[in-house]
């Protein structure tokens, strides 16, 4: 059995000190009720790849640790094409899952004192010594990462990265990104002992069932379904939350088994 | 921040040898989609009180621990009222959730070598020496205890308890059956630090809000939403499941929120 139990105490530390007022105080924006959702990966300074993503949706909600959906999966299958199936760790620009997109409103909140400086002490405690590169997928993480002083020193080095969100709407425009991304990344990075990096380009036409992968056990909390960190697990209630606009106490999360064994 | 971690090695390495394949063999008895679900509280050795309830439903599929749903929050008011919030370790008869009630099929899947060995091994390993008092909620935890040779010594010394089964269907004779266990099991435990145990008798007409318990943080995976542990939060989709007879891959669990922030 492997999971991960939780965060060493250096981050649980960092996490209760997390600015959850700034974005109770914005409930149109934040689907507060569901809770932040911290990281993914190893916080235990093993990790030699930080991504940073947008913000957590349905299927994180239900798994409490970020990127295990559709996003997640193929993100996963990034790592492995760069050879990492353990020393990565992930976080996101937002704590909680958003309505809508990344905007203007978003951009402000995120330029709040109190949420800035938090993200960037994050962001610094995770930049430990065996770090090799960043890489920000979306405009949010983009911001992130242009509002991070850290960021000096790995753009100095070309060490880091900015990449379309994994599930950008155009395929040809995003896959052409993961491509750079991965052609100028592999290079940098120290594989993970059993894997092989495969820098082959992904096909522009759109993600291939092959070209995701599942979000590893040890990635996740203890005992969860064998099935769980693949497949389109999560939806909520109301699909898309066009009427739903703010935190609501019903709100809902439809968990679907993804095989007939767990 | 408090939370539960997962199992020390010890306790780990025997979930890993638990009879999964016994159930596997029998669809049409346990919802195998979800998972097996192993325990909730302390595995370290502190636990002075040993509950055995029925098998997982729902909430508990969604938190991936035993007695987290009203059955849960109602034997949490039980171990306030008897002075506990932390010192207690809980397991079910079942480790799947299960088809209907407990019945002589059911019983006959118990008496299954594999099954009631393992089982008993898992007893034995929580019976540590500084263990009170043993407690079993309704007719497949009795079985367990009847089946389990570590029982005599509780036995013996009058300190092994049988109660109804926390959803039990009439209020007055569970009830009373609770009424006799706490008034007698009050008297064999050590307190936890600042609980103050309270043995005044249930009234007899049913639970009252203020008979439930929420379930500590301390014995819930990292990072769930805050409002965890309290409230009716999960529904399987097709509710009873009077149609859904065997495990389905499309088996789906609703999880509501239970406030307007997590």
């Amino acid at each position: 059995m492997r999971w991960d139990p939780g965060p060493p105490p250096s981050f649980a530390t960092l996490f209760e000190q997390a600015p959850l007022a700034s974005y109770q105080a914005l409930p149109a924006k934040f689907r507060l009720e569901w809770g932040p959702i911290y990281y993914r990966g190893r916080l235990d300074g093993s990790a030699r790849l930080l991504i940073v993503g947008q913000d957590p949706s349905a299927d994180e909600n239900l798994v409490r640790r970020a990127m295990v959906g559709t996003a997640g999966q193929r993100v996963q299958g990034l790592l492995r094409k760069l050879g990492l199936d353990h020393g990565y760790v992930i976080v996101n620009a937002s704590l909680y899952s958003i309505y809508g997109q990344f905007d203007a409103e978003m951009a402000g909140f995120m330029d709040q004192a109190a949420v800035r400086a938090w993200r960037n002490r994050l962001l610094d405690q995770l930049a430990q010594p065996g770090l090799q590169a960043v890489v920000g997928f979306g405009k949010a993480a983009a911001k992130v990462l242009d509002d991070w002083p850290g960021a000096a020193a790995f753009k100095a080095a070309q060490r880091l990265f900015q990449a379309q969100h994994p599930t950008a709407r155009a395929p040809a425009a995003l896959l052409k990104s993961w491509n750079q991304t991965l052609a100028a990344l592999a290079p940098l990075l120290t594989p993970d002992p059993g894997v092989t990096p495969d820098p082959s380009p992904y096909p522009l036409s759109g993600f291939r069932e092959q070209d995701l992968a599942r979000v590893p056990a040890a990635d996740l909390p203890f005992g969860m379904p064998a099935w769980l960190g693949q497949g389109d697990m999560a939806t909520r209630l109301i699909k898309g939350q066009a009427k739903l606009k703010t935190p609501a106490a019903n709100a809902a999360i439809l968990w679907t088994a993804q095989a007939d064994q767990g």
